[in-house]
């Protein structure tokens, strides 16, 4: 999931008002995220890879900008030329200057001119939310997934930018915590092989990489009951884990090497003890909860020390159906760290798979500009499932197919282990 | 193929005279591969993933020594005590000053040392190979099969290597062409839905990545009955292919940007002709032939164009079985450049496919040295089925799994369409 | 003069009142150039060589806390603990997070937070002040100095950062123009040979580079009236000088064709006419004006095109004593583009020099914490003598030494011709 | 003095005979200098700064080629069309394949071919000396000069190639050695200031950066007698020389921290003890030695501990004459190791001064071909003076300006201390 992963979904019926509040709860959410952080804050861009949280809350306005009032509603007024140029993250012509790591270099507009432009679209398309056609409300839909996309993007960023500052920011004061309790026991779910439905059925919104909806051949396997935890991952580490070649993929260890990874990302050794940083500043580690900020690579070392392998998609997701699916949160307040564990596929921590990102069969690519790019991603990632806590509310489902090079860590990435039968 | 993609497989049954004629001759032919090359040619490494001609015969070579007469025969002197460090492609410890980019800096030991380092291992495996145990065949003819992956790559290389040599220097006199002819009329092969059966059988010798033998479900689709010629490519081009972004996975287009591609490899245009570096020299581009030298992007990318999609290394392997199989070729002489196209599945190049290189359902590590790294490279790379004009006589198999990163272009790659029915 | 440019100078004798008086005029010349600049903009670091407004604005305060408050100021309080590691342009020790480069990655402290920080040592250096004793006048003037360095690259990085903004943002509007004129017209000053004196004479403040005062013994030569205008510039380009190899040191043109250079920086041509980006924003050229924003590369060039040469610092220095000196310009306002050129040796542009920077004779490094890195900058750089229209009032004098790498451009730099006799 | 470092002389009177045979016994030397190398040997570059043995024996041919034959000789035929292009080490045209990195890529034309053009071009050339004409005098003995460069880095080069080789391979045998003593008491000489002459009388052969003979200024100095041994040096390192920010250059720090400086080049430490690579295999080091392969960097932080500085060039060649000059050696066999110090100037290692390399006054530059690019290194280098154990037999003199980048370390080079009085 990121800047430049929109796809288009079919269209929904949901009636008009239905709608409309959605729109002012996913838009009111990304201002609430951002209300939390400083103009400065929102201005830095601190790996290439992520993007400024000024820009995210641009990127999104200018997509219902471009893909509903410029040619749904006449006579609408861009709120500034420019911008599409700034804000458009598929534009591909030779001679941008504003490359795609660069963009924590554009201080104009400011955040308070992202405020006005926010308000500016927000006001046009109330006007067109009158109108619900189906049309209107498929790229409506479109959108305010695209701008959860985006909310996960900006918590996971600004961790990042943080965590790099030797003053340790805190974005949101930690609620009181439970006491540390053991992880559920692990236990190993059995699923049958044979013929299983996969992706998503078309009831209601899917991003298109989730379908067509097919069948797949699985032989049976065993299932963990919940993702790794934290205190099991530690034992992986005290085991030598970043230190034994023969655990690691040739690339992983390549990278373990290049990066001097010795712990997931976010944590840190002091005096002894491990460290995280985390949205609510430092904190010691808790082993109840799952171990996150992973890689792929890490994901398949544990697995090959631990003599068991990572599911791939389609077993995960048949798994996560027969037991009990994934859960869509409300989140009462924004959540900016994974819980400890429970049973199940609901959880606060992305799950790498051992699949490739590729098309299912018989995908093909939606004709015109929304849908002008919806493969080009298909290569060199892998497929993450679940969500995390970073997720907003309602955006998960068991067919979502999250995706990110192997070498990423800076995403709620976590893992589960599965085996042969 | 690579220099590190050694995969033990199953004891075979084979008289000891068969193995010895065996193991001599396909010693015999690099040798003869390397004949044509000075001293300085077998020293260079032109780009970080070729390496030099000296350091395939040694590294080969360092194979029977290390895995077959240092723990099978008793009494063995090694040729020189360094070797095994100067050319074990495994070694991953810290502080090694020999990374793989750095092998064509080793001047010494020369070419002529080599030689005698293959005469020594040579005679000594003329001793152990009267033994004819299972254990010892087995591990001889995984290491004839590795040794053949590194003749095709050892020309391969020296192709890249010559081709930056502004005297584009001839590896071998042409022989005389056929005139050029139209490539066969491309039809259309139906290839029926439903479970197929994939891999290996385990009669006869195979890599373990082609194993285990299981079960998959196909729909049914139509593949192309040879890959794409270059005659076809060429309107890709003249299409505008490498200036439309649209047509490109994202990081093919990042790639064909940053490295200013606008055609497959080693061909220029010269006075408004397109000129191909091949090992018998420069040459104008045959109509009749393969594409070759392209990447996975760009075979993506003319997919797209051609509004198509590559098969699954999965539907490739059904198909070719279907279709007459990949016959193993036997070389009269050497051949280094690809013959014109024929129908079916027995073609001069590699064909890329749409799977990434991932372990089959059940796959697993085998115990030991040899087998410590098996999947280690499963993780970055596509799948590519077939052969090339480089393959080895008797090196290639419907079920045989080659694998590059998707922008690699200096093997012998093409490609072929499919779509779904 | 960059951000480690710090270098003691001897004690000075002025009242506590003027003292007093200039601290503040100093301090509040900073806020003022930092006043016309959001939060954002004082965030950004555009390039590694440039540092973001917000810490200009710290770091020269942390020089008066860490030199003059710590050691001077009896119960002083740091106004944050981690600041002197924030702030402290010097600090090499191992495993410090915040290099150099990353300055901009600093989101908090924001530029409010800044503020009160300044305030804070504001106060406290009020209190100190009253004691006008020789060490702390002679730190303080420092100080001062240091800070007036920093208000220079202020203007300089910010330029930088705006000009990569397609928005191209400006800073001050721009004052009414007087209508072009021709430049005045190149004389060629007769300069005698024989011995002179060089350096500061220990009068009135001075940077330890310029001491200490020596005898140079230089050959007759002639020096231009005025540094090279646009126009004249504009005919070396016209000439083709980007495209000729002869015209460049080796490492010049290894530049040019790097950077792709082909005039000066912040020029581009739009619709076959030149613009150039100014701090009020875009322009077409005035050929009146001093050619600026170009390397010693590009001095050295057109002074080979041109069959002249540059001046030493010490032909500047005599050329500039006999004609007139330097004059420290008064602002009226703050002024961020060249004047038109005028006659002699007041300009606004800083002028490349033919001397590499390097230490006088007899030129020692003060003992102490001040003085710890004096002569370290004293390798790859050549020195630039004059002063630009970012100086600040009162900081400009004959002898002073200012000194970048050959390939700087973001300064206010250009140069004047000289010819043997 | 490197590949490029080309500048053309006056006309020498000598008689044909006498340059006849000076002609074959240049050219003799760097064959003698090759023929310890395999063709491997000779192929390898193994950095950007260095070149392939190859290569210097072709590009020298070159120079005799091009700047010779083709303009002097009516009816000279090239040996090889391509030959100008691929060993023209000025050539500047963009779209050049062979940039100056790889020209170790280029494994034809073989050494073989090398010999073979140098005979077709010695046969050409002893024509043409029959010819003694002024003109023909003074260009052979630049290319011999060029050629006696090229000699050294012959020698300097293959020691960077062979270190990098874990089996370190043996150049020549090592000569028996003397046992060890101490270094020569270091003495302090006085050296008056005034007016001095600098620069070369034009009596005899020069290269051009040596002239015009000019006048300079010094202040009186003492210097030492010799340069600083490794016993010496070893004390810096015992001091915790390399760990001590405050000693180094601001730049000199940065590489120290980007390379892993901890000693010299090709010291290492084994089992606590001191080994150092040299052409004669590996060695103890020896207290008595002049300290070599290190950096201007190095020499300025020994400098900066020992509370000296280095001389300028205009001190080192004003001590130099008043000290017994610079003794041309003669080489019984070659040698490619600095013996023990003596007093002097007449070192086994070039000394690094505190003059950057820059034009003297009244230098110009010499029209046409061979002049063309003169000046083009003097930015960005420190001159250094002397000569080395690899320097040729008659090529040094007291006026002779040496240059490199202050961190360039594979030459042999070394450092003298200074003081003012």
């Amino acid at each position: 999931m990121d800047a430049g992963k929109l796809q288009p979904g079919p269209a929904l019926r949901v009636s008009g008002a239905v709608l409309r509040e959605r729109y002012h709860a996913v838009r009111a959410r990304t201002e609430a995220l951002a209300a939390r952080l400083s103009p400065e804050d929102q201005q830095v861009q601190s790996m290439p890879d992520a993007s400024p949280a000024k820009w995210h809350r641009a990127h999104t306005t200018w997509f219902f900008e471009t893909f509903l009032l410029l040619p749904h509603q006449p006579g609408y007024r861009v709120f500034h030329q420019r911008f599409s140029h700034l804000f458009n993250s598929y534009y591909e012509a030779v001679g941008v200057r504003i490359a795609r790591a660069s963009r924590g270099m554009l201080t104009r507009p400011t955040a308070d001119e992202i405020t006005a432009y926010r308000a500016h679209v927000d006001a046009a398309m109330g006007a067109l939310l009158e109108q619900n056609t189906p049309t209107i409300a498929a790229l409506v839909e479109l959108g305010l997934n695209h701008e959860q996309q985006h909310q996960e993007l900006l918590v996971t960023d600004i961790k990042h930018a943080f965590s790099i500052n030797p003053l340790h920011p805190v974005y949101s004061a930690a609620a009181a915590t439970p006491a540390q309790r053991s992880a559920p026991a692990l236990r190993w779910l059995d699923i049958p092989g044979g013929i299983h439905d996969i992706g998503h059925d078309g009831d209601g919104f899917s991003f298109d990489n989730e379908m067509p909806r097919h069948q797949a051949l699985l032989q049976a396997l065993r299932i963990a009951s919940r993702p790794v935890s934290v205190g099991e991952y530690l034992e992986f580490i005290d085991d030598g884990g970043y230190r034994r070649a023969g655990l690691w993929l040739s690339d992983g260890w390549a990278t373990v090497q290049a990066e001097g990874w010795q712990a997931p990302m976010y944590w840190e050794q002091r005096d002894g003890a491990w460290i995280s940083y985390t949205l609510h500043g430092d904190a010691p580690l808790r082993h109840d909860e799952p171990v996150c900020h992973v890689s792929y690579y890490e994901a398949c070392a544990y697995a090959a020390w631990a003599h068991k392998r990572l599911p791939t998609e389609q077993e995960w997701e048949v798994a996560s159906r027969l037991h009990g699916g994934v859960k869509a949160q409300q989140d009462q307040q924004i959540r900016v760290h994974p819980r400890p564990l429970a049973d199940g596929f609901t959880q606060d921590v992305w799950e790498w798979t051992g699949s490739a990102y590729l098309p299912y069969p018989g995908f093909r690519v939606a004709p015109g500009a929304v849908g002008e790019y919806n493969g080009k991603f298909m290569v060199n990632q892998m497929v993450l499932r679940g969500r995390s806590c970073a997720t907003p509310p309602g955006h998960a489902r068991p067919t979502y197919r999250n995706f990110f090079p192997p070498a990423a860590r800076w995403q709620f990435s976590g893992f589960r282990l599965a085996e042969d039968v």
